[in-house]
């Protein structure tokens, strides 16, 4: 019942930009969702809730609109954030996994003792989060590094999920969650 | 006393990368604040605390690493989000100012409406953020986007500030608050 609240005031809420970055690209514009503070938190509450009781150690967070929602959801879950981000910026050790995007190529890094954990043994659990699943080519990605660290990937939430772009085939062995889907 | 231990706290946490992006620059690596959730919670509490009784109406996040501690800041303040972005990032209308940063330079962008109230009348009272400040140049062009957009900017809350780079001279006009200093 909340949660379809908070969908329909994100539709609301969320602006369509014909031919951005390129011609026939509608882009969703979340800008609106990030000054509209109540929205913002019931967006907080409803990507976080599903994975409140999976035992989450980590958020992922792609950079950079992953970062907006992936930082309040780990503090939401109580776990760690970490950010996945384009070659270069991280500043220690490094993982990479190349990848396409719905209109260019592009490369995903993160630390490689990103997803160390003090229990010995135990193995990180975590939830990728992102504003929009388009091609899931992003997703995929982050997904891969978690594997590459040793990790397991609990699932993916995202604010918006353009459905007829079939991002949940690129990350199909993944639970998505999403907000919104168009 | 809780600032004083949330400071400590972040001193041995925060990790140095010499020779990052540039020979001769030491790095101040922030990655392990945010994989320590109960220290990330005290640092948006610490960013934001000092800005709590100035009624501020916008936290104005600078790309890509003042995303991660702006908008659980917003969320902290109850205020509006708004994100200031690399050029050809933000999809609706914007305004632009050019800066010099540290070791290259580089052009901040935000949405025209960004900046817009409900109340008529009223001037949005905005609150700069970022991870940290270094020549004050980000900051500062920041500061130019949200008088462009005729808000005030009440003040500028980092975590870290390389005092040595003398930032504070750069936006000399604002209170700039900074949990640790180098």
């Amino acid at each position: 019942m909340q949660i379809v609240d908070v969908a329909a005031r994100v539709r609301s809420s969320v602006r369509d930009i014909p031919d951005f970055p390129l011609p026939g690209i509608l882009f969703k514009d979340i800008t609106p969702v990030l000054s509209d503070v109540r929205l913002l938190r019931d967006v907080i509450g409803a990507m976080a809730a599903p994975f409140a009781t999976t035992g989450i150690t980590h958020v992922v967070g792609i950079e950079s609109r992953g970062f907006l929602f992936g930082v309040p959801i780990a503090l939401e879950l109580g776990c760690a954030f970490v950010p996945a981000r384009k070659p270069g910026k991280l500043p220690y050790v490094t993982v990479r996994e190349s990848y396409a995007l719905e209109y260019r190529a592009d490369v995903l890094e993160m630390h490689s003792d990103a997803l160390s954990i003090s229990e010995s043994g135990d193995v990180a659990k975590v939830l990728i989060v992102d504003d929009v699943l388009a091609t899931g080519g992003t997703a995929s990605a982050a997904a891969r590094l978690v594997s590459q660290l040793g990790g397991r990937v609990v699932g993916i939430s995202v604010l918006i999920e353009l459905a007829f772009l079939e991002g949940r085939a690129a990350v199909d062995s993944q639970p998505v969650h999403s907000v919104v889907a168009y």
